[in-house]
């Protein structure tokens, strides 16, 4: 650092402006990013969503932290990286992902599973059982109820806690992968447009999984992000980890 | 280091030229590095080792990749980052670590476990069993044994493939905290130098975990990053991923 700062001042008058106005160690991005939520000291952290957050965590350990109780998915590698990366901030993360849930099942656990944890990050995923139990005739439901419900929730979780950032998950399926074929759409699309539009609505940072897992594909096949079309492979759950990770700061 | 002092004696010069060459970047360090062990394409990559290695993964998947055979530790986590990074290259990554196990049990079980498997990249991480197991009567064996049994392991490997890229573990302990303390020293640093010796012998990447362990703890306590001073927490599992990851490339 003190050599490239070194560097900076000797070099200045030749290279003169452009490092004066420190816009090449911006092009380097060799300056702090200010963009993106900040970690704090004490933050609680919370991943709430179905069973893509879920991802097999063990229930029964209600403790922080817990590593069984992180799953084995993306929230398990993207609190792996932030307690290594933030260790001196004694961040509190916790996973509260459960298989199967729509927005209903959030709300009828949301008192013990978000609120009384206190987030200061509320990171949330859900959608796709909400298109999907409808589609299999298990569940009344539409993209505009989800989008109601959906607000209610948030409604309720800022009315407690007004400064919560909070970080949607877009819905996402993986076409020709087991589950997901092209009869998904355009119907599933509107829950997708209903997850982004209450982002915008609530100054939620969104997570566009959807074009994720589209980009990702030119590097690999969807069977290999995904088992199935909606839960993730080893790889698959890095991917949204890496996208998730990319929201804070 | 060297690039850099040499581009600040050039740069007052021709900083034109050079930016124009592409070396401002290789200096400041952003092209590629050119260390660590290269991943190619349909490398297959084993983690082998004890209960840290293992991290309660399920031992009846045999397949690679597998999400839950992965276990909930660093190789889980190393082996998600080279499965999203590298997704063109399409990796077989094993996990087959079991918990207990000192160098003979690794070598009793190195035909199916191992050889069978054809590894490209082995990564060990042996020796606190052997280690401890002695300590509580248990076993019984010395710094001396642990060296010529992982020796032989290492000979016995070579001669069947030649070519394999070694990454050896350094042993750990994480003193104050629940099973470790003074009293495991100096007895437990002979199987350290002893496994940092074959590194060197053998032409591996020694990873450092003791050093990195004991650097981490400047961050956060001992108790943070280890459950019991030999198992890792979530912040500690993605500790020993992120030192794994910084050895390929």
């Amino acid at each position: 650092m003190s050599n490239r700062r070194l560097f900076l001042k000797q070099s200045a008058l030749s290279i003169g402006a452009t490092l004066a106005s420190g816009s090449l160690l911006k092009a380097e991005g060799l300056t702090a990013k200010k963009s993106g939520i900040e970690i704090k000291a004490n933050d609680t952290i919370l991943f709430q969503g179905d069973s893509i957050t879920d991802a097999s965590r063990k229930r029964d350990t209600a403790l922080p932290n817990d590593i069984a109780g992180m799953g084995r998915g993306y929230a398990m590698i993207a609190a792996s990286v932030l307690l290594n990366k933030f260790a001196e901030k004694n961040l509190k993360i916790y996973n509260r992902g459960i298989s199967g849930n729509k927005v209903p099942q959030l709300d009828a656990r949301w008192q013990a599973d978000c609120l009384d944890l206190k987030p200061n990050i509320l990171s949330i995923l859900v959608g796709v059982n909400d298109y999907w139990h409808k589609r299999n005739g298990k569940y009344e439901g539409s993209a505009e109820s989800y989008r109601e419900q959906y607000r209610k929730l948030l409604d309720r979780t800022l009315l407690e806690f007004p400064n919560v950032k909070l970080i949607i998950g877009e819905p996402f399926g993986v076409k020709n992968v087991k589950h997901v074929d092209d009869s998904w759409f355009p119907e599933f699309a509107q829950y997708q447009q209903a997850a982004r539009d209450i982002a915008k609505e609530y100054k939620a940072t969104l997570i566009p999984y959807q074009s994720i897992f589209d980009e990702a594909e030119k590097r690999n096949s969807g069977a290999y992000w995904t088992s199935d079309g909606v839960h993730t492979t080893l790889g698959g759950a890095n991917l949204m980890a890496e996208s998730w990770l990319a929201t804070v700061r």
